[in-house]
Formats: structure tokens, C-alpha cells, sequence
């Protein structure tokens, strides 16, 4: 059976990593496309990649039918979603990429994104979209907010640890090197190659970073007390990928135990042998999370590396592996690609 | 129905390259790997990108047992195969990725690799792997010689200008920008990242590079007389594609008109609108080929622009391509993957 | 004796340049930047990499008082230098950085840049900045216009070539590989980190580049008839560096005789062993220029590579060089930095 | 008054940047040049980008008349400084680069390179060269070790705040990202272009990394107390420059004042304002090093980001630093280069 699909911001970079998923999926079949800026556009100069596929033109979202769509992928800036979802047929389930639906609490989506929240109930309907911890009801849903790229990086490294009470709360510290695909397709004087080519910089420093929301939110449910981890993100020169190196008190070998348990049968979880540490370039392009654990010389302390592609597992592959779920797919539909290297 | 195939000489990039586009295939089985440095370490020391896939253990070349093997791919320094393939039952299947039977005739490949050919039967029976020029002798071939990826990356452009008389064969020049894969995996000190990240060079120039071989051989054949190209590649920081940029002596219309009736129905080769170029990036993993045509003030002068993906279109994914021909698959099978970008 | 200098578009990569290299300059000293944009910025923002030099605050250009300005740097968008020289105190040198002067024929202005010239008589006292070969017109000049980069590389190449006879001039195509800094730092999409990274691609291809205007102006003067090259640029994934591969008919061995006769005395133009090929990374953020000449297996056949460091010996670097000349310094002041690798 | 020096170990990335540094220093004169493997090479094969000076011949150590040379560098595998300066006349001046006299104490030096020191009489006599902290005593010394790039990176960061009691010791995580350029130019697979391209990979972690041996000397001494900080290095994609992020627990207005404080007349270290974060790409190709803090959300957490060019600041400009102070010249001399950016 074939699902018909809408991407609407489709010529972003989330949005052409959907049309690229989804040219090799078995049953999804993309029958509209929507991007703002770029509508009328040709297919070619907003995708020279996809020059060979067959696609629907670039249009608004206004002249959208929604009637023959199964499912729409929203890959739109925050604050768009709310109210298109808001306004689209219940028939349609949506897969939002972006930061709309992913805080359960207004309050708390007011206070990281500076504006109050336009469509409240569809906020608390929406499942939040970490699939390998809310495969269930992803099933049944039908919003599912996509978690944010170094959310997802993060919270695969730590909540089993925190389930588990393996950790000590109060002194997580997860410092973060972040391909430039992160900061999206938008015209900005840091983004350009020449700034960006040979540096490495930190930025949302200091507790600014709008997806701590996500992790105060997610980490605070999971021990039933607040939990707030330092985090710091800083962009290298490539452009896919996010490495996360968490430095935790706790039980190196318990730790590296509880996340091979964990992970033993999830498809795109690879936890390694204790003692080795993932790299970004062993999942680009692919929807794989690859996990490391190793000890220091200083008893009790651990640290816990955590890899994937920001655009794939961080983005749009989650994207297809919750559509998969909400459409009663195989779960692992045009998601086996394996990573590209070199 | 499934075929086992083995992949000799797996440690390289393009022996990577094979295991990954062949891990999607859905009727090719890896039967046995052999990387004779790497025999008995461990896959994810090897592979990192791989670790997710349940393959063979790395062994040697005399480990395997070729009886329940219907196809080998020879990923092998030039010089390796032709023993090796001599010796191998009649039985399997070959499509060799070096450069050991791409010439046909015993003395041109003296000449270019500077060692006497050891099986000049079989370099006699060797079909060139260029499958869209030689697609029927393929299908029947029990041994494919895969192309230079150069070779292959400028003969797309060339060949039917040449078979059409459209240019003037006298003044070809073709100026190549080359990602660093194509040297391989080996161990050279300028080709290190420090080496190689902030610099354009060019190698080989002035007639010394060993595609010129084929050059000589592909073209002059469709010439009916002796054609030299003037062919020059530069090496450019970036890990994956080739760029020809063909200078030519010909009207550019009747260039572009030519190019876009030639491979009209060919899968894998795009031909752009008139006027515009294609780049690298538009093709990076996957194995296609983008071509673009365009003139100059000066009448007459045509630029004509070849880009594909080293690792992919011009070796491990035409080996796949060539491999699906020689067992009777569709031609596609395993090779849709859309190009990754970023 | 210390000069002042102002630098009139200071917050693009040729002013951040020209600020890095007049830091040690012994006899000139930065009164005055401008930077319209930026003006006001905190300097540490615009320009990090500078923080512990004691500048002069950013402003706008009608904060600067010219009267105690010796020379001015102009390194401002084409077509905004005319009015702006047209309007200086004649006692103030000016060394423009951008295309305003470079074409001495208003009508050649005008077919390139699509504007009619506002100071035409300007235009006709401006000299031609390429150093080696304008040396004595500098030194007297009010107003030099400096090249454009690309053109520098070129003409590095050919000039002696075309004024000695030596090649065929109907037959003359030059291939660029260009550093992204050449795209300046105004924000376009296509000069993003993720849209450079990893893609070569040819731009302004058929004879569109206005660089033409200066090949035309400059190598029909010297041969006495209408000299038309082809030329095409391509964007490589490196920050710096132009990298001119020129395809000509000639006797290569006289060819390099020639530009190593012609080039034995000037500081800063190397000319490599015959048979030898420059690359980017040994020049930069330099002013010196490497050429390297080789032949073919094609008799009369030569490829003369030139290369350089775009936004120093290919424009901040030469602008300072003739400033120490029309300002009576000795030539190579504050220019003799070694190239910096890796 | 100018100065013979030799340097040993040319060939390799520190002896060039050596050389670039020294090309433009007012009283260093090379006088000679060893560089074993390549000895007797051409100046331009072994450095392309200093073809244009006047270097001596590339020799043997065994060839150089060390009679007539005031000072050597000494840039050598770690292990063959230690005879070579032994062997050496009382009365050259030496500055090792390499690793052999960091550590005072033998047992220590065994500990962390796996073999006993042939010169433990010069260990002891060695001062440590971290300038800005051992300036009386470099002054005074024959022998300077200098220190580890990353060592350098962390302890501009750290040493004020230890000395000042401003930090819980027990809780010191250094996370650093590394420029490719640290790893050497010796031939490594996994130091390919393509190995590190697209990549970010954390090594040595877990309390493995040698420079934590200078680490626990330089900060147990300052503490009076054994401190054991944790340090885990990354490679990230580009070929200069180290960032380390130090995530420490203490006040961090009080460590911003300290730091500005104690840095206010050093002419190479800039603290930057507080709550602004410094980029590897404001130091490239320079002596200085950028120092950043900023606070977090939780109260009594810090980040301190260090960052300077490994092989300049980190290692050749340091030299030439200490140097300087050795030879009685003004600190600065020859070190004033401003960053290169972009």
C-alpha cells in the first residue's frame, strides 16, 4: 500500500533529507511540496540532487490539497506549524520537525521561544517524537513533535542512565561539536564557508540553548525531580554530524552494561565494545546512533560519547521512522541505508 | 533469487564503497571479504560506518572457498587481479575494479603500467566495463573490466561527440578536479589531511596519467584514427567526485542536442538544460552522472562539463551496475540511492 | 616617516586583509576605517582575529576627516568608489580595490558593469595596479585601480608570453579553481558552509566573467589586435587561493624560458623548475605568485599554471605593494610574510 | 646583532612553521637545517612554500657544525632530543620542542613514554616553557623544554585559577577539539584526508594522553596538593588550532576578573570581555592565545574556553618566544603576525 506525503518546507535542508529518504522508501509517495521563498522555483536549481527523480513542482502551502494526504511532514521555522496544524483536516497526521510541538507545558515553550503558543491543545496532544522511548504511542498519535537534532544526540546517551539512577543528577556536563547543516538553509554572515571553514566556536552557551527545554522537560519526568545538565554546543567545519561527549559521575562498566542492555534490540542503536569512542563520520547519511562508554583514570567517573547525523536520525530519518509508526509500516521502511564514508 | 558474491581487496575505499551499496541491494548476498593487511582485525575497526551490518569476517584471499561464490568484485592494486583472476574456476563471475584488463592490447598495457601482462588470454576477454557504451557484451561477459573512474567521468562527455563527428578530435582538452578517494587508502605523506585541506594542485600532467590509456584506446576505436586528448586532474580538498571540464571545438548546440538524444532513456546520466553546469555536490553517493553544456563569445567553442561520484558511478557503483547486467538482475538494482546533501 | 592610511570599506575580507597587513607594516599607520554596515560594531565582533590591535573605531565614511590622510584604501562595492574619489581632496592618494578604474574605456565600463561611469575623467587617469608591469605609471599615479584577482593570476601567465610572440593567441583557455573568499562576505545562499563544502562548480562560464573586460583591455594592447581567451572559473571548497591552469599552443620549453627570464629579478613572483606545477597552499596569506610550466606528449602544447593568494598578492597585498610606491617606500615593505602551511 | 640557529627536524610541521616565523625575525639567521629522512631533498619538494628564501641545504644532524650556531630548535620525535643535546657543546643554547624535558621527574617521563630518560641531568636543569609563567627563569636558561600544544591551551586557562584558589580541584573537565596538524606529518592511515574530513572523533581519553603528565606536574605543584584533571581531545576537520572548553566549578565573574587581571600585560594572551567565547580562527597563524568565560544557569559553574594555533602559540612561536628571552631580544620579536582569517 502506498501513503501519499506532503513536505511543506520542502527546500530547506530537513526538507530535501525527506524527498532523499523517501525517493527509496516502498510506500510513501511524496505528492506535494511546499516551500515559501522558493515556489515557481525550478526543481533543479533548489535540488540539483534530485534532478532525476520526478517530482511535484515547488508550490505554496495554500495550494496544497490536503484531501489526498496521508501524512504531512511540517520542516517549517517555529511558530508556522502551530497554526497550519491547527487548521489542517483531523484525517491528516502530521510529523512536525520543528520546535512547536515539543514542549508539553506553555509556560515552558513561552519561556524559550519568546512568544505565547497559538494552538495549546494540539500542543499537549502531540507525542514527543523519540521514537525508540515513545514507540507506543507514536503509534497511536496523530502529531508527533521530532525531537530537537542535539536533543535526540543526547537523550540516547542519558536516559537510560537516568532511569536507571546510575548517575549523579546534579553534575551532568555534555559538550557538543555540531556539523554546520544544524543551523539550517537561512542567509546568515556566520554561516557563509570562509567564516565557518577553519574555526571552531561555541555558541548558546551558558544555559541559552532553547533545546534545553527539551532535556529539563525530558530528564526531570524520567528522575521525578528537576534535572538541569550543563550543555554546550560548538560548531566544527563539516556539515553533517553532532558528537556529544557527556562527562558523568558514575559506574563506567555499569554505565556501558545498562546501555548495551538497553539498546540490544533497538535497529539503530549501536552501543560499542567498552573502551572505544564513536565518530560523526561512521553515520553520516544514515538514520544510526553509534554510543560509546569508557572510564578515566579517576574512579567513578565516566564518559559517554554519542554520535548521529543531525539531518538523518536527528531529523528526518526520525521523521520517516515515526511516519512509519503512525502509518502502521514497518518501522524500519527506507531507513536501512548505510552510511556514506568517505 | 540470491547471488553470493565476494569482495577481494574490502579494506579499501571503493571495497567500502561495493559493501555499502550492497547492503541495500535486495538480491546480492557478501559471502566472504578478503583485505589481505586487514585480514582477522575487526570489522568495526575497519569499517566503523559498517558496524551495524552482519558480515564475514575479514579474511585472506586463500580463505575462501570460490566454489559457492557466482561473483567476485576485485578491488586490487593493478598488477593483483591478473594471476588471481587466471586462477579462479571458470565458474565465477568477475568484474575487476583495477586497471589490469581495461586495455585490450598487451603492449599498451606494458606501456602504461610498466610490467608485462601475465593473462593476455584473459585481458583479450575481458569486456570494458562502461556500461552504457557497452551494455550487450556485458550481459554476456564472464569477466568486465571496470573503467578508470577519470576514464569514465570524461568519456561520458566525449563519446558521442566523437562517435557524431562533432568536434574537432585534434584540440580536446580536458581539465579535471578531483576529490582526494581517488588515491585511495593508501599510505602517502601528500595525502594527508594537513597536506591536502587548503590546496588545488595539479599531478600527472602532460600526458603521464595511465587513463590516458584507455583515452587512446576508447576514443581512437570510435575515431577511426588516432585521437590524444590534452588531460590534466587537480587535486581539490574534498573527499568524493571528479569534474571534467571539457574545452571543445564544435558548435554547442548540436553539442547539447547530441548529448541529451544520446542518453535520453539512461538512468543514471542527466543532461541539463543548455547553459547550465553541474557541480560535484549534486552527485556525491550515488551513481549518476550530471552532464552541461555551454558556448562561449567565441563561436564555435563549446565547454562541456562531466561530473560523477569517484568511489560510486565511476567504480563501485558501475562494478554494481555491470555486476546486475552479468547475473540477469534488473540494471538498477541497489543503485537509486539519491545523492546525499549536504 | 609614517604614512596614514585610511581603509574605506574596512569590515569585507580584502579590508580585514589589508588590516592584517599593514600590522607590521613598518611606515604606515591606520587612521581611519570605515565599515558602513558595521559601523559602530564593537571591533572584537567584526573583526576577532584582530582584538589586540589598538584600531581606530569603525565608522561611516563621512565621519572621516581626509585632511590628515596620506592614502586611502577603497575596498568598496564596484560602482561606489567613482563618486566617492570624484569627491576626495586631490592631496589624497587612492589605491581602489574594487573594478571602478580598471577599464580605461567608459564604454568597456559600461558593457561590463551595466552602469554608465560617473567620474569618467578619473577612469583615464587611473593606472592599472599590476605591479610588475605598471611599476613606473604607479609610482606617479594619484589613483591606481587595483586588479581584479582573478586577472592578476592570469596575466601573471601570459603577459610576457603574448608580448614575446610565443603562443598562439586565437587558442588561449584558462581554467580557475577559486578559493569561496572571492565571493566576498555579502550572505548568498550558494556561499554557505553546506552549499560549498563539498561541490566544485564552474560559475560565470561562456565568456560572462567581467574579469574579461581586463583580459581583453590588457592582452589586445600588447599584442596589437583583439585577443579574446576563454576562461572559466570554478569554486572549490578551500577559503583562499585562485589556481589558473592555461592551456596554450607554444613551444613549452621557450615558454618557460621566457617567464623565468622575465621574472628573475621580482621579489615576488617565482617561476618553478620546468616540468613542475604550483598548488594554492604554498602561497597562502601571502604576496607572492608561483608559475609552473610543462609540456605534452602532444608537440607544441604547453600548460602554465599560475597561482595565487586572492585576497593578498590577488588584491590587499598588491594594493599595499603599490602603495609603498606611490608613497616612495621600498616595494616589499610589510609584504614579505611567508606563506603559512599547513 | 643577529643570531645562528639551527634547526633539527625541519621537515616535519613545526620546524616549517620554525622557519616561516624566523623568515621574518629582525636577529634569527638559519643556519642550518637537518631533517633525516630528507635529507639532501629540494628545498622546494620538502617546503613549496618557501622556495622564495635563501635556505640552507637540508641536511644531517651529523653535518652541521654546531660551533658557529647559538641556538637550536630542536623539532624531534620525543625520545631523540634527550643524547642529541647531551652530545651538544655547553655553549648552544637549545629549545626542544619535543617532549623529552617536560617532566622533572624521571619516574614520571618513564611513566608516560614507556622508556627511561638518557639524560636525567639535563631533565632536571630543563625549564619548563610555558613563557608567561617561567620568564625569569627562561631568561636565565640553557635549556628549555617546550610544552605540549595542548598543555599550553589548558594551562593558559587553569594556572591563574589554581594559584588563586578560585576552583574546585576535584573538578576539572577539559574537553578539547584539535586541529589535524597536532597529529604530525609522520604516516598515519586514520590522518588521511579522507579519514578526518568529515569527521569528529574523540582519542586518548580516559586519562591516556601524555600532556596530562605535564598536567599533573605544573598543577599538583601549584595546588600543593595532587590535582588530576579529566582531558579528552577530539579531532575535528580542520588543520591548525585547539579549543579547549574547561567546565569548572567556581565563581565565574571572579574567574573572569582573575584571568583579565592576570593577563592584563602579557602581549600575547586576550582575555576577552566576559560572557563572549573565543574561535580557533582568530588565532590561526599567530603567537596568541584568546581566553574566554562565561557563566551557566546553575550558579558556581563556569566555562572557561581556551584557545591558540598548536603550532605557533603551541609550539614554534612559543620556541621563538623563549628563544627571544634566551638571547637577551625584545619577547616579541618576530612574533606580531596577525591571525590569518579567513
Amino acid at each position: 500500500m502506498t501513503f501519499n506525503v506532503a513536505i511543506l518546507g520542502a527546500s530547506g535542508y530537513t526538507g530535501a533529507e525527506l524527498v532523499r529518504l523517501i525517493a527509496t522508501h516502498p510506500s510513501l509517495r511524496i505528492a506535494a511540496l511546499s516551500a515559501y521563498r522558493k515556489a515557481g522555483q525550478r526543481k533543479g536549481d533548489v535540488y540539483p540532487q534530485l534532478r532525476h527523480l520526478d517530482l511535484p513542482v515547488l508550490g505554496t502551502i495554500e495550494q496544497i490539497d490536503f484531501g489526498g494526504i496521508d501524512l504531512v511532514f511540517a520542516a517549517l521555522p517555529h511558530g508556522l506549524s502551530q497554526a497550519l496544524v491547527r487548521d489542517l483536516p483531523r484525517s491528516v497526521k502530521v510529523v512536525d520537525l520543528g520546535a512547536d510541538f515539543r514542549l508539553r507545558d506553555p509556560a515552558a515553550y513561552e519561556k524559550w521561544y519568546g512568544a505565547a503558543h497559538v494552538a495549546v491543545d494540539l500542543q499537549a496532544e502531540a507525542v514527543y517524537g523519540l521514537t525508540e522511548f515513545y514507540r507506543d504511542d507514536i503509534r497511536k498519535a496523530r502529531l508527533v513533535a521530532g525531537t530537537g537534532c542535539n536533543a535526540a544526540t543526547v537523550q540516547f546517551a542519558l536516559r537510560p542512565l537516568i532511569s536507571a539512577g546510575l548517575i549523579d543528577l546534579d553534575d551532568i556536563i555534555c559538550d557538543l561539536k555540531n556539523g554546520i547543516s544544524g543551523a539550517g538553509r537561512s542567509l546568515k554572515e556566520n554561516m557563509l564557508f570562509t567564516e565557518r571553514a577553519s574555526d571552531v566556536l561555541g555558541y548558546s552557551q551558558g544555559g541559552k540553548h532553547r533545546h534545553l527545554g527539551e532535556f529539563d522537560q525530558e530528564f526531570s519526568a524520567l528522575a521525578g525531580r528537576p534535572v538541569e545538565i550543563m550543555f554546550t554546543p560548538h560548531l566544527v567545519p563539516m556539515s553533517r554530524g553532532i558528537l556529544a561527549s557527556c562527562y558523568l559521575k558514575g559506574d563506567p562498566k555499569a554505565i556501558h552494561a545498562e546501555l548495551a542492555a538497553r539498546y540490544a534490540d533497538e535497529p539503530f542503536i549501536v552501543v560499542l565494545p567498552f573502551g572505544q569512542l564513536p565518530g560523526t563520520g561512521a553515520v553520516t547519511g544514515s538514520n544510526y546512533c553509534h554510543l560509546g562508554v569508557t572510564g578515566d583514570r579517576k574512579p567513578g567517573r565516566a564518559l559517554v560519547v554519542s554520535t548521529l547525523d543531525n539531518l538523518n536520525k536527528g531529523s528526518s530519518g526520525q521523521a520517516v521512522q515515526n511516519a512509519n509508526l503512525m502509518l502502521g509500516l514497518p518501522e524500519t521502511d527506507g531507513l536501512l541505508l548505510a552510511p556514506i564514508f568517505p
